[in-house]
């Protein structure tokens, strides 16, 4: 068990250690491990070993350990006394393409600290958020536990995964595969976000993902409008008007069944998220927007956090090049995803929109499909006692009550490492809506950064007088 | 006048010539004068100048004129006597762009002749149709006079522009300026089609092309899905939905005021294309098609050649790479064109184009426009005396009647022509529905090729038999 002053002296050597885990943050984010494209498979490998060697610096048994994709990372140690609770941390150390480049204003993998409009300093890069910079401030915590006290408060093991950005297909075998070797007591999961940047939060709810990709074919070949156009079928035409098909007047989803087995909000639930006031606002405003896409009915933070949606993520045929091409393309293909929520089985969503393009094929078309991700969504238990730890340490940390709130993203991981470890997880991160992730000019706060690590390090603190579970 | 004799000896020549003509038909061919990608500029000057050289060595005086873009060729060169016709000859030496490349067979710049799936010799490059062997046949045609009789049988103009692939848009006020250097009685084109592989046709009238790109913009920057998914509009939602939306179940278009002023085919007009017996297993079958896309009820024939119609050509937005991306798009954009009739007034389609986006756009989106081509369809005088001769030279060759047919695709410079130059024109070509223009593979049969040549010495020997309009 940690004192007091114990905690004083780890939480003052991250503030004067803060310089150093800066560089070691950006020495991570110069590896170009996206995921998502083979060409950079070597990338990956180098950010896993790079990650294996500083981890095990810290005191870890730390491996790279080879999965049917890009590798993972395992890294154990046992903490200064043996009757602590045995905590499980994941993150991840690939991230999303960076396309289109020519909106980054820096290069993505060459990291810098610069000012954001509002005065607030900011980390740049690709990964400086998701999920390089959130799992840098769990490593950075353990350095400064291991530097001042010489061990850890309780007993961890750290896994680092490789392709949570393409659905973790390979991990969740490995996790399979290596069940006695992660068992713990419960995961820590940092991918997820703060409430607002002052306001720190525990994530207890996430939206499921199903992701499917579609392509409609039609002639054997691409086509002269001049002479094909009118008589012959156009796949973009079908693939546009299936999909501008796909949400009603009302911002519902069509696909029938859809909604079923959705359930409203308990009414508690609903007026505590009343109060909390996400106006569009305050929440589209930043990024050019002012009226909510989704269901009319709904409240804006139903819409994104607690209500399925539908998206299409991207759309591509024919000729898109500069000028102009009288051409009738062979075939279009589109990205579609849907978030769900508790209640909805992703393949039956799956199977849903596959019957729904299906039964809008004309004549001479045909459809393929590709599955990218078919993830349930997760509800939390809320009285989970390390969270109530926690909890009470972020507000420590931050001066300011910890929100619990639900997440209109999906880190499918959560469901897995039930499922296949038993594990229930606590969800604590520093992101920010503004973060860009997944888009050009991905930034972390630096204060997310910095008190992110501090966070961390009465957490481990909180944890280790908690009870197990 | 040529006398029989004459004119056997110059078709003899054709043949004796014929290894020599393809040669230099290759050479064109290897230029890479793409005029849509101002990567390849300097290739279309090439190509202009390789022209001019060739043309010049008939004894023709011909240069390379500037234009606002690419340059254009005017050649001139006096008949054996004064009396007859002055002919104006119109062809382009600039090619579609070659995407996608992959799906050519061999490499777009590098002709080859070999053998089509039904055994018919073929020319296989970009251009090798549209329009650099199609010119080519006059060129060789001319150039077969020279040889054998030391001059031409009328005045001629040759008049070849870089620029008809991308809207002409620099050559119209290159013919505005040039209208006293370019006065002929009348003008021959050659980019269009026969009827069938032993069918030869000039095509009396045309559709006009309106052909805009649209693009939808909402955020101010790429969005996670998991964060703004539900609440954030979606540009390619937006897009969808409103292209989606064009067509009506029965294969009209559902722009309001689309169909104004078309009038149906005159019941003789409309019996003699029955009897054409233009079938879905004739005509849609060899591109893997079965069903005829457009209004359900009007002929397939008038479906591609009569009616007006509406295509995408081409839409991109979001993530199109490999595997998936959760983000929703800033913008989204499409290229769609019209295929116009006669009595349609292409600024009017344009508009109601516009209007009709405009009106479905939802709150906090915006749309912008680029116009790529607005030209009208053209109804050529089937009285025209240097189409009566024209078509009875074509019989001559292929023995079998030439028909007088529609044409689905557009020709602007035909309406140019008559407006700048107060030209008729006669639409005279040798490619096939099968040739692939605009897409990979392109072709031109070496029949089409050879006889195409040998058609164009009998029309010159005619044209300087008949009256001068």
């Amino acid at each position: 068990m940690s004192s007091p002053s114990q905690l004083q002296a780890v939480l003052d050597r991250v503030d004067a250690d803060f310089d150093q885990s800066l560089e070691r943050l950006f020495a991570l984010l110069r590896i170009k491990s996206i995921s998502a494209d083979p060409a950079f498979a070597a990338d990956c490998k180098a950010a896993a070993v790079h990650l294996a060697a500083d981890i095990a610096s810290l005191g870890f048994a730390a491996e790279v350990r080879a999965t049917a994709g890009h590798p993972a990372i395992v890294a154990k140690a046992k903490g200064n006394t043996g009757s602590r609770p045995h905590a499980l941390f994941y993150g991840h150390y690939d991230v999303q393409p960076v396309d289109p480049l020519e909106l980054w204003h820096r290069l993505p993998f060459e990291p810098v600290v610069t000012d954001h409009a509002d005065g607030r300093k900011i980390i740049v890069a690709r990964g400086a958020e998701d999920d390089k910079g959130q799992l840098s401030t769990f490593v950075e915590a353990c350095r400064a536990w291991v530097a001042v006290t010489g061990s850890l408060p309780l007993d961890l093991t750290i896994v680092i995964e490789g392709e949570e950005e393409v659905g973790s297909k390979n991990f969740v075998p490995f996790l399979e595969a290596n069940k006695a070797d992660l068992a713990a007591d419960f995961a820590l999961v940092c991918d997820t976000g703060m409430w607002d940047p002052t306001t720190p939060a525990i994530t207890t709810s996430l939206r499921g993902l199903v992701y499917e990709e579609v392509k409609i074919k039609a002639a054997n070949r691409d086509l002269h409008s001049g002479i094909f156009g009118g008589g012959a079928q156009n796949p973009i035409r079908v693939l546009t008007r299936i999909l501008g098909g796909l949400h009603d007047e009302h911002g519902r989803v069509t696909i029938p069944g859809f909604y079923e087995g959705v359930k409203d909000l308990p009414p508690d639930i609903l007026a505590q998220w009343k109060k909390l006031n996400l106006t569009a606002d305050s929440f589209l405003k930043p990024i050019g927007l002012s009226i909510p896409a989704g269901e009319d009915d709904r409240l804006l933070i139903e819409q994104i956090s607690s209500r399925p949606t539908c998206d299409i993520n991207g759309i591509v045929g024919g000729y898109t090049g500069e000028g102009s091409k009288t051409v009738i393309a062979a075939e279009a293909s589109a990205k579609v995803s849907f978030r769900i929520v508790e209640g909805q089985d992703p393949m039956k969503i799956r199977d849903a929109f596959r019957a729904y393009v299906t039964a809008r094929l004309p004549g001479d078309c045909s459809a393929e499909f590709l599955d990218h991700s078919n993830a349930p969504a997760i509800a939390l238990d809320w009285n989970m006692k390390p969270l109530a730890a926690a909890k009470r340490a972020l507000t420590d940390e931050w001066g300011k009550d910890a929100l619990l709130i639900g997440s209109g993203a999906s880190i499918p991981i959560v469901a897995d490492f039930k499922r296949t470890l038993g594990l229930d997880s606590v969800l604590i991160g520093f992101g920010l809506d503004d973060d860009n992730i997944h888009s050009p000019n991905e930034k972390y706060d630096l204060q997310s950064f910095h008190k992110g690590i501090r966070s961390w390090v009465r957490i481990l603190a909180a944890l280790a007088e908690a009870p197990k579970t």
